[in-house]
């Protein structure tokens, strides 16, 4: 987790009581253990307080991982951590689906405050 | 959010307790920073109380965005807005998806009170 | 609403606690307004007391619409009110989706008491 | 609902607290009003509490539908009473959706005591 | 019940309050009745508290049900039991959908503790 | 096969050796023997040479079989001939697929000279 | 193959060089080595020249099936045969695909004269 | 068809006897009829010789179209001819697919010389 | 390929001119180098001549590859040998599409004479 | 062109006449324009003759582009010529299907040798 990541910049946010989602279908990165590479989906989910993420800042963030070895459990929640720090918002969802390795295919859902239920 | 947008227009509303929902899937605009065109789909739903948005007049509002140069959370949280204003709704909420751009695909959703969630 | 439609009979209900789900994907009428022919699905949904709405019944009921000029609005709550007024039921929900018109998809939904959200 | 229909088999439950589904896409009854045959799927879900039900058993009980005329109501209702009778589960929901008879699609959903909504 | 299969490795968990889900489409075991092989999917989803289910000794012991003998509430049960007894989670939930049988589709699901509603 | 049916307009063709095709899904007319809608989807595909059929009035000329009591192969049977005598194309194939009936779902071909088959 | 099935009935064929094609998804017959119903889907296409199948009488033949003993290939090969002799058609093709029985999914195809390749 | 519009870039092709197939969902302009906006999908599938279209370029291009009031078949032939003028290619096709307009969804294809039918 | 395999049962062919195909969609052997299990769906097409493959034996043929170690091309050419030695058909195909693995799906096709290219 | 990419082992092909396809779903590498990351599947089709590409070498092969600055047609064609260097095929076909970029989604098509059509 000492990976270091470029900054996500954020613009002044004018509305409230609204959400923001978005998928980002094209997010890479390398395994720690066997070297290969990784690929998956990252949803991003969160209500903007004061600010929002600006969308080309964002990503040149996902980009930054390409050749970064990670877990995806730590991609996720570094991720999670990450976006809550840059954007300050009411509530915020990560969820990291990853393409099968081994027969086996893995989501991983962060959250920081409860999402309401009626999304 | 100086845009000037064409009114809609409203009928009088004859029973009560029930939904309304559009789907408009032709929506563009230009984004203001490229200068390119944005496109998506608007999807409107409500609860209608003495007025029902005429459908005709929905159509011109919606297709008045095609040249104006707005973001996407602007758009939504303004159309919302404008909405509210015709309709004096007991409930409404307007989601817009947009295309993909930049390999990140963008859902805003903004409500006015909050929809019941058994729908 | 002063179309004259015809009734719908019934059987006797012979069971407790239980819901009839109906999808009728042939619905058309034709637009008061501008004369030409509008196509949807009705989804009717219910839970019977003493009475069970007749299948043959219910689609000479539905068929009488193919020449009636009626609006979106009026034809979902129209049916509700006959389902309603036929059966009894202990709830009664119809929706009504309609086929796209002038790039715009409209779904209506009426209700007769609150259907459990469990279903 | 005379119909004579074969005992379902069942075998001791080793655990507690979790459920079976099961559903069966080949039912098979005849129409007792038209004589034509009636097509459908039967979804049975249950939680098991001192027995299971045997599937071959089940199988052949279902099976034996085949040409026996009943309505779509009496079926649902009739196989949840033969399962519960059974089984005795803590809970039991029956549902059967319908091959489309006259532009119409039915679908029956009968319960035996509230199965939980967060499955 | 009285089949041996290998231990699951763990790896130190670093965050909390997030879930992990694993779609497992490759399994296969062997009915004790017929002799003949079993197929489905298995789906574990669990919050963890101290430690995380390492994948490819999660894959080894999925692998070491090939040639058993097993009933499929006895499978699914006996990993979540494994499964809990390994991780240690805060709730767990597993899912087995099996391959159609006899015209039969089977999905059998268990859990330890309540799995929250608003996954 | 007397029916009246409109007339189709045509307006002159500018460009050679292109096709055009024309989805109409929202066909209906009368079943001569039991006096019930039949609803289909109507495919039409020809390659123009002088005229181009032109698209308003060839909805008026499908709209006007909704009360007219034909028979499948006659309704596309007697477009092709219509279609062929308005147009004049090179080729003309004209498909009718027709809503599932007494569980049966008919579709009907019927060419005009025979289109080219690398289409 | 001395099973007896009622007679398919005809009306005159008004147009030449079109093409028929019915799907028939509800047939239903008995495995004569087993005793339990096989499930399928019947695919007619062929050309008239002086006849056309009769609708209603054609499914009464399908119907005929449903508690008579046959294999997939008889059945296909003796629909061909009678729907040939019925109709005289320029060209047939019968095409069963059954329902998957042991884990494997037939689908057999007979044909009196060669089909067009470019339907 | 005096409609101005951007030239195509092109740069130097390397390789031989290999196929370029461009897809551009977001194709819009205005109906020269209604000064209603029209949408579509744009297929573009050509050999290279000399040139390759450069994308950028062609994007801009088919940009252009935004405000251009110019019907299906027109904008269809006028891309297939710009297209032809800039490349040079062995074959070239152009697919125009248009969202539905009145109930009808047209397609509108267009050649220069022929593509090869194994593509 | 000195793997030793069940024999194939055949019984009589009653018609001729007609095929067979059959897919098989539980395959399953193992890697020889990994020793880890594969999974594939093998499909079957033949014209038969004097011979018909029974479906119970094809199955228990099938079966037998559970824990045979054999590489992809070699099971689906062994196959087809096997297949074409039980039923000395007109012709064969057989097709063994074999689930992802390290990121790549493969798709084996090996043939026994040309079969038609109308299928 | 001038890029240094890993060589491709092969084994000795055992059996004529069959074909061999892999699709290769995680093919990434860089766009020598902006620097930004490409994305698409990589289709191989090919008919051994002595050799048959090995997997995990392919693998590594395909994973070598990850950094590498290269157009589309550049990749495919590169690709092609690699392919038929080391395995010699009879044929070879391979097709480059590229995420959207710009709102424009590329497919390129080379072979080598005319692939047969009855594929």
């Amino acid at each position: 987790m000492k990976v270091k990541l470029p900054g996500i910049e954020t613009f002044p946010n004018q509305f409230q009581g609204y959400t923001i989602r978005i998928e980002i279908p094209e997010y890479t990165a390398v395994c720690p253990k066997t070297g290969l590479p990784d690929f998956g989906t990252i949803l991003l989910e969160y209500q903007p307080v004061k600010q929002v993420l600006e969308l080309k800042s964002l990503k040149g963030y996902v980009l930054a991982y390409r050749n970064v070895g990670i877990f995806y459990e730590n991609a996720v929640n570094r991720m999670l951590k990450d976006f809550v720090a840059a954007a300050h918002p009411k509530w915020c969802q990560v969820t990291g689906e990853f393409n099968t390795r081994g027969g086996m295919h893995s989501t991983i859902t962060a959250q920081y405050r409860n999402p309401p239920k009626s999304r």
